[in-house]
This record gives structure tokens, C-alpha cells and sequence, in this order.
């Protein structure tokens, strides 16, 4: 299934709702505030989020997995996938790829997939918290930071792999996820398995090509309910100052603990230079994955309004790998992340609303009122119409997931692969 | 200091930005769906919440307290401030009184003065978590639980006590927030405890005049910080249960441990006829008691799109008491009261924006994606241009808390009132 | 491999360090206070868990699963399992089989092979949380609560199903665990999902044996991550009253939102009569389902207090089933599961050693400082003396662990069923 | 009032109870695993724990306060109930001032007081979070934070103030908790307010005297409860860094989020180098401040087991400060400080007891089991018969809360001091 551009322009001229009048006056109401939102269509136009290799298939929890048909086979279904968004959204022009469930055969060929579809290939994600049917070594205890030297070398070598393979793709960064840790007190030396972690990176960072980055997530619990190796930001901007000027925090909005303030990490991060990538999702409870902007879309609001912020004040960060990084549990993949696109574009949107110059004004004058005056009358906005407006710009659907449904892709990918295709991935 | 109506109109005269090209494409957009913006801003003209009598001064923390200027150092000054909010928004037109703080000394005076500023007496509120300087018996080891009967009789007496003032007043409910609980493993009897309290409960039930309700609070911790004797809705519902008929739950929005999903328990209690009223305040980490909606909103919005449903829905549940619940600590008392009016009747009109003839549809179709848009495509409305009809409608300023500021009202309390008078309360 | 008395008889002679100078001393100290050790020695040695036949292999998380050698592949080798840890332990002598995963094909074999080991038939557990292979309906939007009543009537069939097994091996009851809740707001109609439910359990309990009971488990979270059907013991509660005397609530320690204070839970459970069961687990984060007593053995203390306290003070009451409920991902199951029961066992008499008339004083005098010496007067005691003594008495070994371990019972296991095997389960 | 050791002596002649037996035997199982039960208690006996000014008297919650007779009116009667302390246990000799609450007037005299008691001056505390009544600056909108830069000298010349007088009575560090922060979203910058602190700590770093130690305490929330400036160690340990090696991180047990890990920050910062001190308390919910080890004794052991472990292989970490700092709101507060100084000691005994060599060999052989149980080897024992055996080494009373109430202490300083002092503090 490959949607085309007379797709998308045949859908457009349907809607028969105009946002054209609800356009005009937000334009004229902000251009008082000396905010133009001509800019600010270009930007959101201009917004690339990378979509996950893995997350293009029915996800599932320990107590099992509803499946969905149509679901891609291959890395080529994969991107063709991922084009399906890039064709509706314009947005979606980048995949993350996992390895090794990822491998592309033939290297060559799968570039051309991708670019037929206007996708570049973002950063690159090891895996070491799974043991392949293959293995030589096992990761049950741990692999970067291992005590066993051999387990750690093992995953080492796994990623310089993901890096070899990623430099072929046309990537420029590697993303860690470390799952090592403990699920019992006494089971871990913390010290031993920090130093070993920090020793790993090191090596990793060590043969990164010149023009990569070095991303380190950090998840405070889970797949080890009692430690784990990098569980706080602080640990991972520790082990990033460690490694070198090319190695950065990168935060999945799902790895803290109950009631952290996000933004205020993304905030510090940034001042630091630090910040070198953000995974979206949301979740109520724990590292939940779902989609993005359905839980708490004023918390997404609040970070982009620090990204935003810190992507204006803070030359010293340089700019920022955008994924989303989420588990389908009950939808279908591809309707989720149109939704998750849509939260994250409308949350960019509601940031660059933000008055900046009254809201520094405001602080300084201690005038807490105004300062949650300024904010919520930017989150307040109905902002669909200039994401609608972007959206036209580019040449995507102004509504991506009406278009989806009316061009019956789910449908028409299921009698392509049937019911019975999974895919790789959670 | 007393706002009149012809404060009102000329502010709203002054309103250089018109609302009404945004009111009518809204009215455009939704009657199509068979919503009808006009019943939405008479319901929004009619909604009122009561204002609480110990809310009106500065808060604080153990830590400290950072007074405000002017706060009201009487009843009538209570109600006289109450009134600048009412002249305002036409939304707060009840007091909630905590006694013993607001004994009044002339009943029939207060009441002229509550009435003159169309005021109404909502639930009153008792006090058995401190000692009054002249007390008899302590509530150091608590009150309606309490092992000892003469503490235990006590704080029944001060219930009673409450009510009889209450009914002298015009008051139709009593509302019970028991701080009762320990602060170490082994302190209290947990059965014993419950029993007490079930009884205590009884008691004060049993004198209630016909026409009254009884609303029970819950609470997981604070002040006693290792258990409360009432610690959680299922605890309230059987106590209310045990009680009566006219005996129900009380919902405070703080009053809820971590990533609690308020809004199913809301559903719960008004599908078993027993919610009886609200406490409006936001949190991101306890019992906060910050502005409502300042920090989760969309969760406001949810709970509100329950509270929608179940008003249409119960019958078997009776009209809720709203109030307004919160601690000042670093705003103007009164400006922050007008921002929590403000958040409460946003939410409550996107909840009455929710199609829910659609949403029952697609839940009836397990369409999750769409059930999802349905409740975003309410929420995400710009609705503050029907919150602004609604509110000239009932001869309320448009932009309520930029009318107090351009009228001057804290400027002139001080000058009334002085800098150092300080309210009772928390 | 069968451990027999004389493998035990042997081992416990070996055991070079004596622990009856130890016990002397701790009878010597209790006698004072009026405790009698072997009174509580007895209590001990009668004292039986359940052991869940899905926790005999490996567990997992999403993220994957490190397979353990010599696991059990049938019904009949579970039972051999657990008869192992019946023979070490005499205080494993329940299996709580889950259905489908746990068909007997012979049901006269399989009770004479759990006779032979000693093993009775504790609660059946039905599982409506996943589809199997040849389902007619699906789970995938719910079971007793699914808006769909085939699928409903599905899972009230698969209920009535597991009861008639249970019937025939000589079980006593079912254990409803409900994942059925929703991934997004709005996907859930809270009101008619909760009737539902209500409305299947009681088409359940209505077949159900009149001398059967029925537990209801709740808990906040996960498979699903907005909302959960049956969310807290007060939902749980509610239902059980609606289904009948016989309807009761079960505990699982991980089921609850942060800092919880199960303790109370359980003391106002008994109190009403509506405690039927407790599973056991520990949890850092949310339902870790790690080792018992391996995170919090202080909690677990204080709610065997509570439990100790029912037991003696609650006729209206019934007896309660206790069952481990554990994943054991990164340890060999049984060594976990031994590791589990001595947690329990040593819970259990710290419980036991409470003085509880000096408590009740105390709480009566409120001298909070002594409520607290006298809990952890019990609670420091090294009560592994009065473990010993109780297994000894029960033909146990006196160190379980190390005597599996010494008889190489899982290097048995591994050559009898190989490396390959995978438990059914999770 | 005033203990000497002649009371004591009589009342450890009087326990009945002997501790010599049961010590023998922990001698005789500990010297078989190359542990010497004689150096533990020589390490016990020397270990000494502060007590901080402000928690002699009875402390309260926003809700209220029950006051407590006796309480301390000056510094010169709280260095007297540290003194009662000390006598009983020997462990108490040390005092942490807060300041401007405990200026002395007299600092020759208020030394000679201490050293009488044989009480030393450990870390000064300085108070930037309550504007006191002379106060020429307010700090209600942020301290070292703040964006008025006079705010932010009058803060940073407090703390130089503090530091003199901390000279002048032989202190050697000064502890800043900072409680700077924002209660709602857009108050503070983020990037300036950490800014602001960074320079406003430097500044004071730079007039510390040379054998001085800067503490910097962090804290999620509390009093303010949307954002903390120092939120957590992450942000402590980046600031200790930028000031330079004589400033470090200070761990509160309290200031954490649900859930947090705190023995693997304790780990992080000895390998770092940057622990600095420790706050002794505990709690079930947020900042509870009740006393240590009286909801979770198992995390307190484990912490202690990272502090007994680092005190051996982190020569790159400096001796640590030791202080208690609980809110004593319902105990008599030198009974709470009793019981805290004896839980604080039996878990340092109980992680004294783990065999680190076994350990260090699970660990290596990934034989979590093994680890489990060897940490619980060592938790399960009942080790006061050590405790005892250190105290009456130390010349300290074998049971220091029974001696207190024997010797009627409470009773003489009511006597003494009356029931209406109030001690300053929290």
C-alpha cells in the first residue's frame, strides 16, 4: 500500500470544514502579542519525528499480546509502513532502527525503500536485555555492566555492530538502552556496576565515527524491579560527561518514578548541553508506553515549552533526535501513532504560542498569577487550525487519521500480509 | 470594598477583543453534531461553587507562612471578599464556613451581609484536628476514633455544635474531614479505631435535621503520616453506608495516592447514588492544594466528563456540593480563587462538549482510537469564548481577573484592611 | 526426584550448628511475658501456603524471558515439584492450579499423584486475560466486563468450567483475577463495565458449590494502563457483598498504588468478614512479583499482625487461603519459592510474638513510643530458633534451601526433563 | 536536669535481663565466618550521631501543632536535653545548630555548656526559607535562586553569618537545604534559578575556611510543590562539583520520590567522592520526618550496608556527618530521638554482620540466591545483645528509654521548665 500525493490532495479538498475563519483570528489575536503564526506553521511543517522500527506491530505486557492483522514481516514492510505516516502527516520522515531485529540484507536496496518514501534513518538502538536464539553469552546477569568480562565484551562488540551497520544506513547516532540492573538487594556491587558501565560506554564512544552521538537513556525500574544500573538522569548525564563531548542524556518520557518534574530535567539538561534525544509516550502508572498526549497532554505542553525554550537560549545543545517510543497494545499501530504525531505537533504548537517576553517579564516581577496567565492562555488555544494550515503546506492530509480510514489502509494492508504476520518487536 | 454592576458592564464595554466570531464558529461547528452551545452556556451561567471561609488568607507550609496584605479579619470580611468574587463571576455564590473559626456572633446580621452579596450557606465544616485554646479534651491522639470516650464525646458535641449553627445559618450539610489516624505502626487499633469512628458518625448522623447531608471525607495521609482512620473511598462509602441514607462520599481531589484514577471512583459513587460533594484543588506530589487545573487539567477534564454523565444518568445520586479547596501560599488568595473559577467551568464546559452519543457508539464498537478522539476533540476546543457568554449572561465581568486588577481590589483591601491583618485558617 | 524423610532425617543430623541454646533462650525471655514458644512452634508447624502451578519455570517481563533448565512440562512433574518443596519444607502442602494452562487429563492420576506427595487442592484460578488458540471469542476489550455479551457469557462459561475441574479434584474455591479495565480514557464506560461485571460474577457464584467460596482480587494497574475494572479493595468489596456471603476479597501484597497501607486493608476486611485470601510477593515499584519478604520484611510483619490479630479476634472471618504469587526471572523457582515460605514462616512468628495485651494497654494509654517498642520488641528478634523447632516437629529439614541444594535436587531435575522445557505459565 | 554515671551504673546493675548469653553465642556462630564480633562493637561504640537544635521540642504539621511540656526555651536547655542524650547512650556527641533559631548570645559560655555535656559542634545549618521578623529582604519567591539580586546577597550573607558562627564554636561544615522553588508551572525559570544558585553557592563556597565541608541538601518538593531548585542528587552533585572538592552531597532519607533507590545514590556518590552527610528519619508518603526505622528497617540496613561498605573502600570519600532530623509530633521528643539513636545503630551492627567476602563471590558468580541470603543472614539476626554490649563498653546505659522513664526525666524537666515553653524550630 503506498499513498500518493493525489491521495492526500483528493482528501483535503473534501473536508468540508473549513479552518480558514478559526485560522484568521488566532492570527490576528497573536499578532498583537508580536507573534506570527506564518512562522510558526513553517516550523511545525518543518517538525520530523523518527517513528521505531519495533512499534509498527501489536505490543503486549507479560500476561500477553493481542495481535493485529496486516502487521509488517520485513524491514521493507516496515518502512512502507512508516511511509504510509510520512505520506498523511509529513512529520514522520525518519525510522529508528532496532537492532538485530532489523538487519537489512541488502543495504543498499532498503536505502532505496526508504528514500522512495522520504525516510532517513535516525539513531540506531542496540539490544542487550534479550538473549538471541545464537548467543555465545547470556545478558541474564547484565551486559554492560556484566561482572563477567566476556558477557560484557560480547554486548560491547554487539553494539560497535549496530554502529557498523548504522554508519552503511546513513545514521549518525547510537542509542543505549541499559536494561542492566538487579531484581534483588545484594544481587548488584553498585560500584562495580557503574564502573563496569562507565568502562563499556567508554569503549562504544571510543570507535563512534567522528560525526555520531552517543545517546544514554535511563529508566528507573523495569525489567529489574530492584535496581537498575542507570536509573536516574543523573546517572546517565554522569556516564555522558564521562564518555565525551559527543555523548548525551536522551529522556523517554516514561522512565521516571511517580510525580517527577520532566521538564525541569529537560531544562537542565539543555543548560548543560546535554540533551541529546527525547523518546514520546505517556503513561499514568510506570513506564506504561501509551500513546503520547493521552494521559497528561499539559505535561507534554509544559516539556515542549522547555525544549522550545532551551532550542532558542541554548546553542551549547545541539539539536534533538525526536522518536516516539510506545507499545500498541489495543490499537492499531499505525492509528496510534497518527494520534501520537498529532499530540506532539499540537503540544510543539501550544509551546511556540508562549509569550516569552511577557512570561520573563512576569518572573521577574514574582508575578506568579500572570506566569500561569501566560501559560495557560497559550495551552488554552485551539491549535488545530495551524497544525491544519501546516500540515496543507507540506503536502500531508489535514487530517491524517480521517484520511487513513477513508483510504481503508488497514484493510488493504491486511489483504497484503493477512492476519497472521508479526512483527518483530514488543 | 464592594463591586457593583455598573464596575461590570464598563469593564466589559472596555473588552476590545470580541469573543463572538469565535462563539459563533463554535456554535456553527457543534450544532452540526447536534450540541447545542446555548443549553451549554445557560448550564455554565448556572453552575456555582462555594467559596471556603478559611481560604480567603495567605496558606503555608510547616515551614513558614508568607503573609498576604489585607486579608479579611472577620466573618463579615470573609463574606464581604466572597462577594468581590461573586460580583465577579456570578459563579461563586456560597460560603462554606469551618467552625470554630467563623463562629458568628450575630447570626441574623451575617446573614444580611451574605445575602447582600448573594451568597448562600453551603456545607459546613467541623474541626477536630486541632485544639482550641480553651479545649477540654485533646485530639492529639484523635476524635470521633479515639480509645478515649470523653474525646470521642467531644468531638461528637463539637459536630452537633456545628449543625445547630449551620441550621441557624441556612446550611443543608455537614462535611466531616477526620485527620484521625497514627503516625507509627502499633499506635492505633485499626478495627477499633474504625468502630469508634463508625459510631461517632452515627451519632452526629442521628441529630442531622431531616433535610441535611452528611458528606465524609477520605484521606490517605497528612497529618498523620503512617495511616488515617478514614483512608480511602471504599472506607467512606461503607461508613456512609453504615450511616444512612443521607450520608455520602466527599472527593477531594488531593486526597489520593500516586497515579490514583480519580475519575473511575467519581463514576463508582455516582453510579451507587453516593457521591455528595467535591473539593476543588490540583497536586503533583500530595495533598498540594494548589490552583485546580494548574498542574493536571486534562485529569480535571475527565473527572469532569464523569460528573457530566453521571448528573444526566443517577438520579439515584442527589445535586453535588462544589467547593473550592485549596492553599494560597504565593498568590493573592483572591486572584487564585478567580483562576480555580476559571479552570473548574473550562473543564466543565469541554466535558459538556463531549459527544456522547458518539463516544457510547464506539465504546459499544471497541473503536479505543476513536473513543480517544472523541474525548480529545472536546477537550482541545478553545471554549473560553462560551465560558465568556455564559458569564455576560449572568452579568459577570468577561475577563474576571483582569477586572479585578484594573479595579484595584487588593490595593484597596490594604488600604481597608492594612498589611498585617492575618485570617483564620490554614 | 522425590525427596524422602530419610533424605531429611539425614540432612538435619548433619546440621552442625544447634539452634535449641538459641531456643532456650527465647522461651526463657517469652515464658516472662506469658508467650509460649511451643505454642507458637505449633501454630507454625501447622501453618500451609499454597504454591500457584504456574510459578514452577522461569518468568519473565515484556522486554523477554532467560529460560531455567529442568523445568516442569506437565501437570504430574508441577506436583512432583511442589512435592519437593512439601518434603523440605511441610508447610508447601497446596497446589492452586490455573485453568487452561492445568487440565488434568486423568483426574484420578493426578489426585493420587498429589496425594503421594501430600499436596491438596487449594483455589482454582481462571484465566480471562488472555486468548487461547482456539478461543471463539476474544479478550482482547474485556471478559466479565466486556460490553459484548458473547464474549461475556464466554468468560462466565470458562469460569463455570474451571469450577466443575475443581469440583472433581476436591478444590473449595475460585479466584477471580480481572485484568479487564481500558488502555484510554474514554474507552470504558466506568458505569456499565463496573454493572457488568457485577452481573457476571454473581451468574458465577451462583453455580457455584455451596460449600465453595469465591475470591475477588482487585488491583490499580496492568495488562491495562488507564484503568482497571476491580481497582482497590473497595471495588473488590462492593462486588463481594453484591455476589453473597460466600463472595470474599483477596489480597495480592503487589496490587496496590504506592504506599499503600495494606496493613489497614486487611484489618478492615476481617473486621467485616470479607477477607477470603492472601498472596504473597514483595514489590519496589508496582507488581514486581518478586521474592516475599526480599524488599519490605517489616511490612510484611505488620500485616501478619493484622492477620494474627483477625485470626484470634474475627470469628466472622473464615479461614484464610494463602497462596505465593511470585515470577521468578532471574532465580531457579524452587530455591525462590523456598526463599518465600521462610519469609512467611519468619513474618508469621514475629507476629505471633507480639505481646498483645501489653499493646492494647498501651494503645489505651496512648503511649505511642511503647506501641512501637512492643512491635519491634517481637520484630528483632531472630526467631529462625522457633522455625527450626517447628520444622524439625514436622519431619521438615531444618534449612530447606541448603538441604535442596546439597541434595543437587535441581541438577536431578535438569537430567530427568533437560534443559529445554518450558513451564506453561508466566 | 542532669545524668551522670552514677545512674547509670545503678541502672544497668538492675537489668535483670543479661545480654551475656546470648552475645556469647552470635560471638561463637560469627567467629566461624572470620567475623569478630569484639571489633563491631568497638566500631558501634564509637560511632556518633548529631542532634539537631530544632528537634528538642514537639514538632507540627501545617494543621496544627500539640505542644509537649518541658521543651527547651534556649540553646543553653537544648544543649542540656542533648546532654540527657548523650549520658544515656554515648552515641549522641555531637549537636547541629540551625541558625538564626540558636545564635548564642554567649559563645564562650555555650561552649563550656557542651563540652560539659561532652557535645561537640557538628554542621551548621543556615535558614533561607522563613523571612524572620527584622528581615530586610523577603525570600518568598526564592533565596540563593532568586532573580532579585538583593534577595540573593541577603540570603548568601546569611550563610557567611552562619559560617562565623560556626567558626567561632568549632563547627567544620555548613548544611544548605535550599528550599527554593516554584508552586506553579512558569514561575521560575528553570535554567536561571539553577544558574542563580550555582553562583550564589559558589560565593559562599569561596569564604568557607579551608578544613570546611559545604553540604548541599536536595529535595523533590516541599514547601513548594511544583518544582524544587535542587530536586534531586543529580543536581546536588552538580553543583557540589562546580563549587569545588570540599563540597558535597547530604542525603536526606526523606527526600526522595515513591520508590526511589536510595542505597544506589548512596553507592554513586561514596565511589564518586561526594557524599558529605546523612539525615536520619523515615517515611511511608513524602517528607514525613517520623522516626528512623520505624516504617522501613530493611532499606535502612541496606543503606547502611552501601555506608559500611564505602566507609571501607572509598578512601576517595570523606567521613561522613551523621544527624537525625525528625519532627517529633506525636512522641515525647527525646524518647523519638531515643528510639531513632537505636534503630540507626542496629542497622549500622546488622550491615557490620554481612559477610562481604561471601557476597563479593555470589556476586561474581551470579548466585543471586546466595546474595539474598546472605544479606538476610545477616538482617534476621537479633544484634542487641552487641548494641548493649557497645553501650556498656561506652560507659552509656544498656537500655536507654527504660532509664529515661525510670529516672523520670519528662517529669523533671516539666519541673523545671514548666508545660508552656516552646522550643523555636519546626
Amino acid at each position: 500500500m503506498r499513498i500518493n500525493i493525489d491521495h492526500i490532495s483528493a482528501f483535503n479538498k473534501e473536508q468540508e470544514d473549513s479552518y480558514i475563519d478559526e485560522l484568521d483570528l488566532l492570527k490576528n489575536r497573536f499578532s498583537k502579542k508580536g507573534i506570527s503564526i506564518d512562522k510558526i506553521i513553517q516550523k511545525v511543517a518543518d517538525f520530523q519525528v523518527a517513528i521505531p522500527s519495533w512499534a509498527l506491530g501489536a505490543g503486549g505486557t507479560r500476561f500477553g499480546r493481542f495481535s493485529y492483522g496486516g502487521e509488517p514481516a520485513s524491514l521493507e514492510q516496515k518502512l512502507d509502513d512508516i511511509g504510509v505516516l510520512q505520506a498523511l502527516t509529513k512529520s514522520a520522515g525518519a525510522v529508528s532502527l532496532h537492532i538485530p531485529w532489523d538487519i537489512p540484507d541488502d543495504v543498499k536496496a532498503i536505502k532505496e525503500v526508504a528514500q522512495s518514501h522520504g525516510i532517513a534513518f535516525d539513531a540506531m538502538n542496540s539490544n542487550t536485555f534479550q538473549d538471541q536464539p545464537d548467543a555465545k553469552e547470556t545478558y541474564k546477569f547484565g551486559s554492560l555492566s556484566n561482572t563477567d568480562p566476556a558477557a560484557r565484551e560480547y554486548a560491547i562488540q554487539h553494539n560497535k555492530d549496530v554502529i557498523k551497520i548504522g554508519k552503511e544506513l546513513g545514521s549518525k547516532s547510537l542509542t543505549v538502552w541499559l536494561a542492566d540492573g538487579a531484581n534483588f538487594p545484594g544481587q548488584n556491587n553498585f560500584q562495580r556496576a557503574l564502573n563496569n558501565t562507565e568502562d563499556s560506554l567508554k569503549s562504544i564512544y571510543k570507535v563512534m565515527p567522528e560525526d555520531w552521538k552517543l545517546f544514554i537513556e535511563y529508566k528507573p525500574y523495569e525489567p529489574n524491579f530492584y535496581s537498575t544500573v542507570i536509573q536516574d538522569w543523573g546517572t546517565s548525564f554522569m556516564l555522558a560527561n564521562a564518555c565525551g563531548e559527543r555523548a548525551y542524556t536522551l529522556v523517554d518520557l516514561g522512565h521516571h518514578l511517580p510525580n517527577t518534574n520532566i521538564e525541569q530535567i529537560v531544562a537542565t539538561l539543555m543548560l548543560k548541553g546535554k540533551l541529546g534525544g527525547f523518546h514520546f509516550n505517556d503513561s499514568k502508572y510506570g513506564d506504561d508506553d501509551v500513546t503520547v498526549g493521552s494521559i497528561k497532554p499539559y505535561a507534554l505542553f509544559l516539556i515542549f515549552n522547555e525544549l522550545v525554550y532551551g532550542m532558542k537560549n541554548n546553542p551549547q545543545n545541539p539539536g534533538l533526535s525526536w522518536m516516539i517510543d510506545a507499545s500498541h497494545n489495543t490499537k492499531d499501530p499505525l492509528e496510534d501513532l497518527l494520534q501520537s504525531l498529532e499530540a506532539i505537533l499540537i503540544a510543539y504548537i501550544q509551546a511556540l504560542l508562549v509569550d516569552q517576553k511577557a512570561l520573563s517579564i512576569a518572573q521577574q516581577e514574582h508575578d506568579v498569577v500572570r506566569c500561569q496567565e501566560i501559560l495557560q492562555d497559550a495551552y488554552r488555544n485551539d491549535v488545530r487550525p495551524i497544525l491544519k494550515a501546516a500540515r496543507e503546506k507540506s503536502g500531508a492530509a489535514v487530517n491524517p487519521l480521517q484520511a487513513y480510514r477513508e483510504l481503508g489502509v488497514r484493510k488493504e494492508l491486511i489483504k497484503e500480509r493477512g492476519t497472521k504476520t508479526m512483527a518483530t518487536g514488543l
